[in-house]
Order: structure tokens, then sequence, then C-alpha cells
């Protein structure tokens, strides 16, 4: 299986036979491929090889020599699965070799892997999880069009199968609303899904219904007749409207022992099969195709940062942190590169403070969360600094968004507001009890959780200078500031607003709990029990130095947060602590109950994470 | 703002001038509710008045007095932030006192929360975050069609602000798809949300397009035109189709001073402004509503349970965890109260095995977490024991849904399996290594995660029984079975395989660790070092005696899993011990990099939880 013929040149001006060459092509390196691995998606692969073979030759406008070229297309494959394809597609280019691609896909170390992700240049997100990469799309189109001004295009190739998604339908949406003549998507509708037919098998038209309802151009098409792809895809890049090309084609089209047959999704064909398979295809090739270049570069430079000139608050005023995070982002508006994401709670997350400085860079997607989050990442991938925001609650939404982000290595931050049993009557449907858990299990993340203002504003803004997927809790209610302006807030560090030499125990807490802490340090000093007071403002990292600290002198903690027990900040703490090989005798409190409405104090007090619980568990403590 | 009239009784037989004095006093009530709470949102639940005024009285069949009549009618507040307007109806059908309504809306302990949860015998599941009501009405539906032949209607009112979630249409999507002609949605289109104009606005012809698109019924409606609504909701009970009614509404109809105004959204009047309102409205009125009652209850009897003969499995043989879990789910099958619900990767997670059993309680929701978790909660409401199954990487798309499925206290055992590095070659957008931390923070969770064939099926066995969410976390591949057929593995506790009375160590894995942790006991008895090991096959709760005793006996753990360090399993054995005031010294092996393609054991190795870093970790202990 080894390539045979002389290296040939393909590009735009070549005739649709020679394009048809092509896509057996990458028929034959799918096969090649999955068959060498053992593993992997060849019959999805086949029936989007000739949609592929035309927008490589003829419509997609990329430099291949220079993946970082701005004005370069863009091409997401949605259907990740199909990886087989578009790696065969970069061997066509020219930019991966036979060798990587037959012998190192889905190889332990390679950059070939399973799913594309971003460690290839020529990936701007991952993919794998289905219904996401058109929602990352949109927001890559977004981004060109009404940030950079940019001519590029992007592209999408979809499954059938995951049109079934919401989040697919978020984002044509989000495609019709705006407008977004630069973007077209491709379904593959080959039918078969991983469990046998489809929902909606080959009923194009129904698609199409679907694409117009939700104000998308749609085009319908054989998808295996390469004129008429090559037609639908010319009216896409007319620039006139969001396009979805609806492509009636056949799953594992070229190779009859399996075309259309059930029984065959994520199977690689064996050996004897796969060379049955490459043959009936006509063999292996070796054509370079080049498509038409990127127009030149009409680069916008960017505005010059203006200097940022954060809100100083003053000690003592209430001030909520959600509101801190509004007035800070405001600020940052002053870099050309920050991007602020709204799911219509502006008002209550305060971005509208950003909208109000900032209204050309501040996206609304309406109750949205997926795209929301979908949209931040594409504009990432371009090179924008993005702060998503909803109720801490509602990010859930948008788990495997985050998820996903975090393997594309994106730099995305997200606030969550309203947390924990502190909001009050509003209930639990609104009370984000689990978003520390969520957050912190993320790949690379980091998780913030100011109790004031000033930690706000800081922390905020160290956010646009943080790698990876960062994450800022903020609290409903308003709260006296505790720290001077010029304090400072390191990501990984932590305050101590109480210590003397004679404490005999630690009250640990972030948000609200904080303030608890400080309340139930007051009381305890009534009793004379003198309580050390950290804040542990950064949850991961965490400031495991000072609380080992704090272990070794006061020999006792007491942990206290808003959230669930589990996944938050006492098993943080625990585990920092664990990795230092100490133990301190730690009494963790947290939100165990399934709260209703009623007044902070209320909910804050059922909980048992409130003063007087953090005083009575300090002094047991103490007293054991 | 006390009652003056006396209490006059209303019902299907009275004219629509009467229904509209039903639907001022619905307003009325609103307002009183929220102004005494000091919060709510009595515009949103205004725009409604009418549309629910209509449907209680001549559509609704309900026997207020018993709620528990199975042949009710249901009703689902998709738009849970207008739970005034709810209360004001069970006010208004004589099941919550005037009392009750004004004075304890949103008060701590009270049933009357801000948004409605089951805790009110008229109310089937929780909701508050958008987008989800709806998708829980399509489960009741199919429930009452497909698996009880109960002549009931689903009725659920959705926001137009919630349009924009892409679970809305997974769910109008599945209505069409299954034609549930007694599923009705209504839509109050009052054109504002939280942020000012929704994204359609007054677009009715735009949403009925949509609704169309995805195959339901669609009737526009003027929402303040009684008759047409009465007309609307008549052919909606027509039995022929699934449908959305599209209503046109203004947010705050009936009060001069706040109706179509942006900037009332979620507040509630002032005091004095209410009491223009109030009088605005007529006054406080005393309508006793009763519309239809249910058809005679033609309940159909169950069959009895058949004997549940599980499978069992000869220690050593290779078995993989999740074949295990479709085999004993096909047994369970004997169970006439177990559906089965797949999102089209039933031959992955071998829900297809219960398929091949039992089709008829088996339902595919294809590519479409959301709502198949949501149709798993739907027909949890009418008390079957439901089972929902995908990779566990794809169950953080739902993650929202399972949280509120925790608010509603829904029944639901959720399978996840594909988890952590262990699947190898599909890379990391397939990999489950957030789950744990996702399902140990779902309030009153249980979380199970066998490493056997024998203590799947004996687990996925327990969770038709136990209350709650519960989760059962499998692996892709095959292992050798561990135990017996006869072996008991009660939730909450653990097994050690491995123990003698000289152990020096104990390692705790659970799933492919713990054969790690078996293999790594071996390595070690070569060299002289005993290790004790624990399968931890329930991750919550705990076995923390068990833990306490190994750490008392053996002084050191090495705690290995697949999954990220946070929130997971080596969390969760640090906060037992903590509990329990112990502090053992603890190597925490979890998954800290970002896993590409490559082999099971390489990967294993590669984030550091193969055998050898087990050894390793457990050697260091030793000789510390």
């Amino acid at each position: 299986m080894t390539a045979q013929a002389p290296t040939q040149r393909l590009g735009p001006e070549d005739g649709l036979a020679r394009v048809f060459e092509l896509a057996q092509q990458l028929r034959v390196d799918s096969v090649r491929a999955s068959t060498s691995a053992g593993s992997g998606h060849p019959t999805s692969s086949l029936s989007a090889a000739d949609l592929m073979a035309v927008l490589m030759t003829r419509h997609l406008r990329y430099d291949w020599d220079d993946p970082g070229n701005p004005a370069n297309d863009h091409l997401v494959f949605s259907k990740g699965h199909a990886s087989p394809l578009l790696y065969a597609m970069f061997r066509a280019a020219g930019v991966v070799g036979e060798d990587e691609l037959v012998d190192t896909y889905r190889r332990f170390g390679a950059r070939l892997q399973g799913h594309p992700t971003p460690v290839l240049p020529w990936v701007d997100v991952a993919t794998g999880s289905l219904g996401q990469g058109i929602a990352y799309a949109v927001g890559i189109a977004l981004a060109g069009r009404d940030l950079e001004a940019q001519p590029y295009r992007v592209w999408t190739l979809c499954g059938d199968s995951e049109m079934a998604e919401g989040s697919v339908w978020e984002a044509v949406d989000k495609a019709g609303r705006h407008r977004l003549a630069n973007f077209t998507a491709v379904v593959d509708v080959n039918r078969l899904g991983q469990c046998g037919p489809t929902e909606l098998g080959w009923d194009i038209a129904a698609y199409a219904r679907r694409v117009e309802a939700f104000d998308c151009r749609a085009i319908t098409v054989d998808g295996h007749d390469l004129e008429a792809v090559d037609r639908a895809l010319t009216i896409a890049s007319d620039g006139q409207a969001p396009t979805v090309v609806v492509a009636r084609t056949v799953k594992g089209q070229g190779v009859t022992e399996v075309a259309d047959h059930e029984g065959w999704h994520g199977k690689p064909l064996p050996p004897e099969l796969a060379e049955r398979a490459v043959a009936e295809l006509g063999g292996v090739r070796n054509l370079l195709a080049r498509g038409p270049r990127p127009p030149a570069g009409t680069r916008v430079q960017r505005q010059p940062a203006g200097p940022v000139e954060l809100p100083r608050y003053e000690v003592g005023e209430a001030v909520a942190t959600r509101s801190a995070f509004g007035k800070a982002l405001a600020a940052l508006g002053a870099r050309p590169d920050v991007v602020v994401l709204d799911a219509e709670v502006g008002n209550s997350t305060h971005t509208e403070d950003f909208k109000k400085a900032c209204p050309e860079r501040y996206v609304q997607t309406y109750i949205a969360e997926q795209q929301m989050i979908a949209t931040a990442v594409g504009m990432a991938a371009r090179g924008y600094r993005t702060y998503a925001a909803t109720f801490a609650a509602f990010l859930t939404r948008a788990h495997d968004f985050i998820r996903m982000a975090a393997v594309s290595q994106a730099t995305v931050a997200l606030c969550g507001s309203h947390c924990g049993v502190e909001i009050g009557a509003d209930g639990p449907s609104q009370m984000g009890l689990e978003d520390l858990a969520m957050m912190r299990a993320v790949h690379g993340s980091t998780v913030l959780y100011p109790a004031d203002a000033t930690s706000a504003t800081a922390l905020t803004a160290a956010m646009a200078d943080l790698p990876g997927i960062s994450y800022l809790r903020t609290t409903r209610g308003a709260y006296p500031v505790l720290y001077a302006p010029d304090e400072t807030f390191p990501v990984g560090g932590s305050k101590t607003p109480r210590r003397s030499d004679r404490d005999t125990v630690t009250l640990v807490g972030a948000g609200v709990t904080l303030h608890e802490c400080l309340a139930a340090a007051d009381r305890l000093a009534d009793e004379g029990i003198r309580a050390r007071v950290v804040d542990l403002y950064s949850v991961k990292p965490l400031d495991g130095e000072t609380l080992a600290r704090s272990a070794r002198e006061t020999g006792a903690l007491v942990v206290a947060e808003d959230h669930h027990p589990e996944g938050g900040i006492g098993e943080a703490v625990q585990s920092a602590l664990t990795a230092q090989r100490l133990a301190p005798t730690l009494t963790h409190l947290a939100v165990t109950v399934l709260p209703g409405s009623g007044t902070t104090a209320e909910l804050l007090d059922e909980a048992g994470i409130s003063r007087a619980h953090i005083a009575r568990a300090a002094r047991e403590l103490v007293q054991r």
C-alpha cells in the first residue's frame, strides 16, 4: 500500500474529472489510515470525500504554507470523527506526509489524533463532541466580519446525526440572525448514524426547511455530483447569506461492500477488505491539491490599547462582586482585544457595563449558553480575549463546550454569577452549587472566587492575561470592601485578613463565607478564642503554602463554602494539605440540604455555613 | 388588599367574560404575591394570564382534589419564573389559600418557592432553568401515550426568550417525530426578555415556521383574545398532532404603567404601583375555577414483574463493565417499570441489549443528550425507573438537566461509558475525565464505578431501587471478572480483594485503576512489600470505615483514578478520612495531562496512573 504514482499537481483550474480523482485519493487515504490504525471512521469519511475535494480545490482559500495567514479561510470538521478525511486532505495539501498519515494516525504521541485538535496548525478548535464545530464556526465567522473586517470565509462540515443536537440549531439561529454571509455549513446527509438510520434519513428537504426557518439559506444537493456541489459552494460564496448546503450522500461511498450498509459506523475496514476497497477506488494516488489562495491580507491593525484604569473602592463600602466584575470589564474595554459575551442576563451579571463602554465588542447570544461559549471559543481562535458570563448555575448548560474548549487549549474567561444559596428568594434552580466542582475539573483551568470588590476587580483584570479556561465566581449581594485599592491578588495566592501569633483555629472562606468567617472570628474573639481567617480567592491554583502554615500554626481548620461539599473549596483544601503530607483537624461546612427560597441569612444558616455554624465548628475544634 | 368578594364558582360552562374575570384575578394575585414577597416576575405572569385562564377553565382536565389521579392532565411551567401566575392558578383552583399565596410566596420554608418545584403536589418537575420544562413535557407525553395508554394531555407554558435554547428545539423535534398528539406547548410571546427585546420580538410567524419545520402543528394567536385562545386550545386538544400555540402577548398586560415597558423584567411592582395595578385590574376577586375533570381513569395495570435473572460471570473471564451493564439491563426488563433511553450510542453503551429484550420500553432520542435526560425525568414523574446512558464525556452536555433533576428530586439512573484515558485511540474528546466531579456534586446523588462484570451487574440492578440521581461509570475495555456471582455489593460499601495482617500500604482504585492496583500489588509483593487493595466501587456514598481501617492498619494510601484530580475519587477519599479526623500519608494519582490518542497501556502510563506508577508511589510511601 505504498505510493505508486508521481506527485501530480491539482488546482482550481482543473476539471471536475480531476477533482474526482482527488476525492478518490481522499477515500483511499481515509481507508488506509484507519485500517492501519485499527480504528476510526472510514465510512463517515467516504461519504464526504467528494464535498471536500470540491471545496479544497475550488473554494477554500487557504495558504497551506502559512496557516497563520490571517486571511485564510477556516475549515471546521464539526463531524470530527471524519478525521481520516481531514487528515487525507492535509496529505493532499502536502502538509502531512504519506507516512505520517498511514503510519501514525491514532498512535500514541501522534498529532493525527482520533479526533482533530489544534495541536495541528490547520485545526482551530477540537471537535469530536458532536454539534459543536458548527457553533465554533459561527464565532469565527462573527469575529471575521464584525471584529476584524477580514475577508475570510468559514466552512464547516457537519454530520447528519449531529443535527439532532439542539446546539446545532442555536448555531444556525445565530448564523441567520447575524446574517453571516461568510458562513457555510455543509451537512453530509449519509443517512446512517452509529446505531442505524438517522432521525430524518435522506429527507434533505426536511433539513432545508429547518435551515430556512432558522433564517439561513439552504441549498440541497447530491453530494456525489461534483458539478452540483461546485455550484452549491459557488452560491454559498456569493457573500449574500449564511448558507447551509444539505448534501445527500452515501455512507461508505465508493466501496461497494460497505456503501449504505448498516453496521459499518466507526469501524475500520479489515485489511483484506481495505485492499479490495483501495483497488475499487482506483488505487493509491499522489495528487497534490492546492486550491485558491486567500485574498491579499487586509489585516486591520487593532487600535493600540488605551490605558486600563480599573475602578477603586473604599474599604467598607458595600459592593457586589458581580458589580465590580462589570465595572472592571468596562475598564478593560480599553484593550481592543477584549470581547464580552452575554446570554441575556447582562443586567444580572453586570456585563452590560461593558456593553455601555464598548457596544461594538459586546455579543448578545440570548439565552443560548452553549452558543455563548462556542462563540467565545471561536473568537479566541482568532486571538481575542473573550469573557463570557451567565449565572453560575446556567454555565452547567455549556459544560460540554467548556470541556471541549480545554481540549482545544483555548483561552476563554468565564464568569458565573449568583452562586450558592446566598442568592436568596429565587430558589435552587438559580443557585450555582456545582460550578466549582465543574470548573475545577476542567483541564488546566483557573478558578477564582473573590469576596470583595477590590479583589474582584484585580482578578477580572488578571483573567485578561491568563492562558486556558479561567473562571470567576461572583456573588449576588453587596458586601463590604475588605481590601484597599492597591492590594495585589496574585493567582494562586490568598489573603489572611485576620491573624495573630496566638490563633488556635483557622477559618477558611471565599466569597460570602469569607464574610461569615470574619463575623465568626469576631464572635469567637468575644469568647477569647483567637481565630485566623484566610480568604481563598484563588481556588485553583490554591495557596497551599499559606494553608499549610496556618494548619501548622493553629492546628485546626474550618472550611466553609457556599457550594455542595463535593469538588469545591473544602476538597481543594484537603488535597493541598494532603499533598504536603499535612493532616490538621479540619471541619468542612458546605451545602448538603436542598435549599428553597428565603433570605440570604436564613439560607446560609439552614445550609450550616453561616457565622453561627462556623463559630460553633471552630469552638468544637478548639475545645476538643 | 384582602379578599372582598364572596367565593364564586367558575367552570367550563361559563362564558369567556367570566373567564376574563378569572384572568384578571390571576393578574391581581400575581401582583399581590410578588409585591408582598419583594421579588418575583409579575410582568411575565401578566402576559400569560389570559392563556392560563382559558386553559384552566376549559381545557385542563384536572382533578384538583386528587393530584395523584393518574388520568389528570399535566401542566408544566417551562417559564418557571412565572410562578406567581402558577400559584395564582392554584389559589383559583382552591388548593392554595389566599394567605399562603400572598404571605408566604418566596419566604423561607414555604412551598411556594421562587420557581416551582415538586414539593407542591401539582408540580411534576422543577423548572426555572429555561428551555427545560418543554423537554420534560415531551417525556411525560411519551409515557402517557406509549407506556401507560393514559388519556391525559400534557400542557406546557414557554416563554419566548427560552426559545433561543437549543434544548427547546430538541424537544419540539421529538414531539414532532413521535407525533405526540397529547402534547401542547403554549409560547407566551411577550416580546421582552430580561435585557430588552427578544431575538424574534413579536414575529410569531417566525416561531410558527420553526415549529412547523420541526414537524409540529403551529397555531398563531392573539394571546389576549380569549375566544381565539379558546379556539386554539380546542384545536390543540383534537388528538391529531403535537401542537405549539404561539401567542402574541404583552408583557405586563393589564397594567398600563408597566405594559410593554422595558425595565420591568423580574421586578415586583412597588407597593403603591401595585395598589394602582390591582385597582386597574378590577380589584381582588375570589373566583373558584374548576375546569373539566379527567376522563374516568383507564389505568392500565402494569404487568407483574417477572423474575429478574441477572447474568453470572466466571471469575477470570474478560468482560467489559459496559457489556455487563447492558446485559443486566436486559434482565431488569422483566420489571415492567424499567425504561431505557439512548442517545444513539446504544451499541457502545450496550443499552441495545435492553432494546433487543424490551423494544417497547427502549427510547431512542438520537444525539440529543439533553432531551434524553429530560425524557427520563418526565417518565420518572410518571413512576417509571428510567436508565439513560451515553458516553461519560457526553453526559456533560446534559449537566444542567441533571442538576435540575436533582432539584425535582427525580429518580433517574444514569450510565456514562467510555470513561477516562482507558478508551485509547479515540482521544480526549471522547474521554470522560470530569464526570465523577460532575456527578458527585449533584445533590443527593449516588455514584458507582464497578471494576468487573459481577459488580457492574449487581450495581446496575441496585440502581433500579435507588432514590434520586444515581450514576454508574463503565469502562470500554474488557477486564477479568474479579468476584464470584454471589458476592454482594451494597451501595456505600467496598471490597478488599487483597489484604493481609502485614500490609504496609493500601492501594485504592476503582474501574480500570483497580486492575492496575492489583497488578501493582503483585509487583510490590515480588519486592517483599505487602500492599492491601481496596475496590472503591461505591464512590458516593463512600465506605469511609474500610478506608479508615486500612489507613490505620497500613498507615499509607495510594489512590489512583482515571479522572482529573479534582472532584473525583481521590478527593472523595480525603474527605472521608478527614471527616473521621484521620490523616494518613496519601499519594493521589490522577490524570493531569491533556491526553491524546494511544493504546490503553500507553495512556494510563502517560497519565501516571498505571501499575508502574502506582507501585512506585507505594514504594516511596513505604520507604519514607
